[in-house]
């Protein structure tokens, strides 16, 4: 698969650039990190992390079915449709005479299953509502993919040209009609809910499709992260500024820690030495190899820097950037940078302690469904800022970004189709005038916090915003252990999907005495 | 071409199974005419009929430029462009500073030249708005089409495949921001005009892509044609009491005739006999060619029974209507009933008198553009109700129109997927809560005005209705010879349409203030 080899031979340009150019990181026209912004999901972590605990899932109760979708909903070409898995529970469901609300999940990148167990909040308040519970599965991701199998539908540029989201969006509305329709409940209201790219999917659904669903709860989700609507700078610099509240000595570790992992991996027997400093298996092929795994693990510990410890993509305490950099800056005089470095990064990839030397995966950035979004629609423009960023200098550069696109999976994107579909810039006023029983909730530690929508915009258009919170912390189930301001805000989202509820039940009771 | 003999083949099977009724028109599982409703156009007209007079057509300035579209927004499948033809006049327009208006008219059907010379009033009016005037081409419509030449984009259902309603929009969508984009005007305000299936699409475009357009005047736009949101009976019931309301002779000679026909033809020289009596040039193969004929001019006739002489399809007299009745019950006393007939009809297909015998069309429903929309999204079902029409009785069969779809034209309908993507049960509630800046237009006359939204539905999504009024007769150009009531309606979107922009420049003003 030829294609897989995108982002490693993207970074290994990088590299070359980089060993010519004085070790000096300066602005590079290419990637300093060999992938795509993505979300934390299950096909995120690499094979060297720990794992989640399976025997901890929670025991929520479903059916799945299987519902037998377009492959392309906007063409009438004539293609095999495919087999849409869904998870649903209708045990609480109050029925279609007294409109029992139906509470629908947009399913994202991965595999539903994993989404249904760690989205507890719907599973929780749906009780309360009388709701039933829907998780379908988005299309080419866990059982729904087309074409028989995933590796038939992963094969190439026309097999998976109908990964993309309007596909996904008009896949889950044709769902809702049809189900409602089965189930004599067509007046029955709709209620979305998604985080991260499945909020993006629910925020635009209950634009496009309001005729679909009466409200949706978008939790993270970066609907401006496109083109220039928000500094390209916004995410690393969210990422560093969570390490630098923590301790800005740690971030300035990390900060120098890549110009040294440079140096070290030029000189002779620099990368065996690296290998030894990070406790890698086998040797590293190549410097950058660390620098991504590095990034990854800063990254994905900004996304889910929760209060509490939690398992989301994997075990992890609470706080985990403050343990990050009480590692880092803890260690003992004389301890060396790169070996801080590993103390700290070790607790992202090896809290439980079980890992005695870490496997990089030998292509854990091929081609994966988010890389094949990220190639075509999702194109999430990404910079680097020396001066805000612990991270090496970097600006985005469009064309290579298409380049390396078309070689490796042979597709161009179109960067600036999202928002003309969707709309993005001056979004305000766009919401505004259309839209309504729309909460963006986001945590500000949250790296992706920056690309959503942080100001109420109307009465009904609401941001809810924590100061202390991470990557749709709000969707997971509660605990013991949640802080008060966390309680809060799913106490508000309730309050307010319960209004959007009794608005409609209220009209449509109006509309019935008519 | 396999697939042009569709409706003829289906319209045999129906004559076959009503010869053998012995002549009762009962409710038949297939169409009674052969083909699916269409809306008025160039390309509908038979070609026996009277040609507009081409040294009328009105002079109005405009470029012709080509804009380069995808050919599938919705997939990332490797697929030849298109050019997009799109005439654009700037000379009024106030320019990006001043946030001049853009007037965009959603094109339809058609050749766009077509549309731009019969849609007067957006040209009148722009001046007064410092508009920009643009007219894009619908997609595989003019000089629009795919695969380099029409006769290679309609040789089958896949090169077919992209003729879709939300692909016009997303070609639309691409297109305005593109133009906005050049002309550094992407502040300035769109506003939506169409007519007709156009006028479904400014509808659908304001509610899809409410980022991009401030408003819409949907004139004569049936978007609720579909499923069983409106009686099935509606189209032709309303052709048959724009009949009726001239006179309750004229519709009961109309309501005989089809009997008549088919009796007649069942004899011996029959045909011949028919052939004659309707001045055919060649003797009719069978007689359900005459019946679709006579189908077509009634229904044309109530679309464009406008109050003043006009020639819009072909030159015709003012109140066609009342005209035709008036040569069908004015013949002297013992004319026979489809001498009658035949006299109404001239009015129709030979008002200048110039047509010494008609020819009909080899095959005038075969592969248009139209037809291939009613078999995949635009089915709208219609039946003809044996008390209140003047048409031959007909229940609506979806499985025999699915049947003929997939026979002839290798293709399944979607008849559900319209209301999924767009809504329209129930479409006050959605209209009352997103909806806003659009105005439904609809002349009473127009069979087309019964799937179309006639009550306002809130202060900004406003229904003007005419009793006196025909297909979207207010998008034509001003005329001496308008009624009052028409003059009155033009004012009042004028108005309206003022209220839109000056509400978006104080907006807009307030937003730089900030």
């Amino acid at each position: 698969m030829a294609l897989q080899h995108f982002f490693t031979t993207l970074f290994f340009s990088l590299f070359i650039a980089f060993l010519s150019s004085s070790f000096q990181p300066l602005a590079s026209s290419s990637s300093p990190f060999n992938h795509p912004p993505r979300f934390p999901t299950t096909t995120n972590p690499p094979r060297s992390q720990a794992r989640p605990n399976e025997a901890q899932a929670p025991d929520y109760r479903y059916e799945t079915r299987y519902f037998t979708q377009q492959l392309d909903h906007f063409s009438f070409l004539e293609l095999p449709t495919f087999q849409q898995r869904y998870l649903i529970n209708t045990e609480n469901w109050l029925g279609p005479q007294r409109l029992g609300p139906i509470f629908f999940y947009c399913g994202n990148e991965g595999d539903i299953v994993w989404f249904a167990e760690n989205t507890g909040f719907v599973w929780e308040i749906a009780p309360q509502f009388g709701a039933m519970v829907v998780f379908p599965e988005h299309r080419y991701y866990g059982e729904s993919v087309p074409y028989g199998s995933r590796e038939e539908a992963y094969k190439n540029a026309t097999t998976l040209s109908y990964l993309t989201a309007e596909q996904a969006l008009a896949d889950f509305a044709v769902l809702i009609t049809d189900l409602k329709q089965n189930l004599s409940a067509t007046d029955c209201p709709v209620v979305l809910f998604g985080g991260s790219y499945g909020g993006m999917l629910a925020a635009w659904m209950r634009l496009k499709y309001p005729h679909i669903a009466i409200g949706a709860l978008a939790a993270s989700a970066p609907i401006l992260q496109f083109e220039d609507i928000v500094p390209l700078e916004t995410f690393y610099d969210i990422v560093s500024s969570d390490f630098k509240r923590e301790s800005s000595t740690c971030f300035n570790y990390i900060k120098h820690s890549w110009n040294e992992i440079a140096s070290i991996g030029q000189t002779r027997n620099g990368l065996v030495q690296l290998s030894n400093t990070f406790h890698f298996c086998r040797p590293l092929n190549k410097t950058d190899d660390l620098w991504n795994w590095l990034e990854s693990a800063y990254s994905y510990l900004a996304m889910v820097d929760y209060p509490y410890p939690a398992n989301f993509m994997m075990p992890l305490p609470g706080h985990p950037i403050k343990e990050v950099c009480k590692r880092i800056d803890g260690q003992p005089a004389g301890t060396s940078l790169l070996e801080r470095i590993y103390e700290g990064v070790n607790v992202y990839y090896n809290y439980t302690g079980e890992t005695k030397c870490f496997e990089l995966d030998e292509d854990p950035h091929g081609l994966s469904g988010w890389n094949w979004q990220a190639c075509t629609e999702m194109v999430m423009p990404m910079s680097c800022d020396p001066e805000s960023s612990m991270f090496p200098p970097y600006k985005f550069n469009y064309s290579d970004y298409e380049e390396g696109c078309i070689r490796n999976y042979g597709v161009k994107p179109r960067p600036k189709w999202i928002t003309t579909e969707f709309g993005g810039h001056k979004i305000d006023a766009t919401l505004k005038k259309f839209g309504s029983n729309l909460i963006f909730s986001n945590g500000l530690l949250d790296p992706w916090s920056g690309g959503s929508v942080l100001q109420n915009i109307s009465e009904s258009v609401v941001a809810l915003v924590t100061e202390e919170g991470a990557h749709h912390l709000d969707l997971r189930a509660s605990t013991q252990n949640d802080p008060d301001w966390l309680v809060e805000q799913r106490a508000t989202e309730i309050k307010l999907i319960k209004g959007w509820i009794t608005e409609y039940h209220q009209k449509n009771k109006v509309m019935f005495d008519i």
